[in-house]
């Protein structure tokens, strides 16, 4: 394979499109620094999702607290931030998981999964741009409720923690 | 919630980009007309996988047979239309399971899931700029295969699957 090229073609503010050439082949790709989203439970062994306005997909939706990446973040450190600025949630053990590309068609983006559990609970500091409403089920709920997800990430999240117990460990 | 509007920023060859605004609010949102992606069973009890160069993710991805609903197209119609293209297998009986946005922070993009079981084996059909290989494994080896996924939606369909066995239908 032949060292690709890349073009910039459109510059947004949170969206940048590139083509990128391999050889003879081309592809039109969004560009993404990657992303983190994180199964919370806390010391009282409850779940803690958001729920936020989803623009692109028309209304809310109940979702891991999720971010991406700054510049040259560990995607660890971006879990641990984005967590505590959108739940307040802190400390505890942490756990990795699968990453994976969300939409390897056409985005780079690579989420990185994490486990965090004994989590304690704080006061959420959410950038000005965001609004949440923080949802809180007992971990024992959560199979019971994975009907009302409409978020990849966050059903395949809660899927493998649910699987923790009686599969292979998908947290390391 | 006020009534949106879009206004068209980017038009690429794949990829579209519009700013939405509701109201005082507005998000740079990439286009999408939905897709689907099947777990494919077929009458030998092997699941049929697609591994595909994928110019986003670097490299070559192991993937459910999957695509892009064309216009007015049912998701139902569109996988079995992909599963033909990218397999050959056709026939078997079919369930739908769950619909997930893929990337809601920036894309349109509603990802249908389906099971199909029971399915014939013939000839794939892939269009002129498709390069894939398939894979076949028999589901009851697909558990110790899951640390080789790096493509979200295959993780989750994969886990759906495995989850019937012992959990809430999530095929219907």
């Amino acid at each position: 394979m032949s060292k690709p090229t890349r073009q910039l073609v459109y510059e947004g503010k949170a969206i940048d499109v590139s083509i990128e050439r391999w050889g003879d082949r081309a592809a039109e790709v969004v560009e993404h620094p990657g992303a983190v989203a994180v199964v919370a439970v806390d010391t009282e062994r409850a779940i803690t999702l958001v729920r936020q306005q989803r623009i692109p997909a028309g209304g809310p939706l109940l979702e891991l607290p999720a971010g991406t990446l700054e510049h040259g973040e560990e995607p660890l450190a971006a879990a641990r931030r984005e967590l505590a600025e959108e739940t307040g949630l802190s400390g505890g053990r942490w756990r990795t998981g699968p990453a994976v590309y969300t939409t390897p068609g056409f985005c780079r983006e690579l989420m990185h999964l994490f486990l965090a559990e004994d989590l304690q609970r704080g006061d959420a500091n959410p950038q000005d741009d965001e609004e949440f409403e923080l949802v809180r089920w007992p971990v024992g709920e959560i199979a019971a409720h994975l009907g009302e997800i409409e978020d990849a990430k966050t059903l395949l999240g809660l899927l493998l923690f649910l699987g923790e117990h009686d599969g292979p460990a998908a947290f390391r």
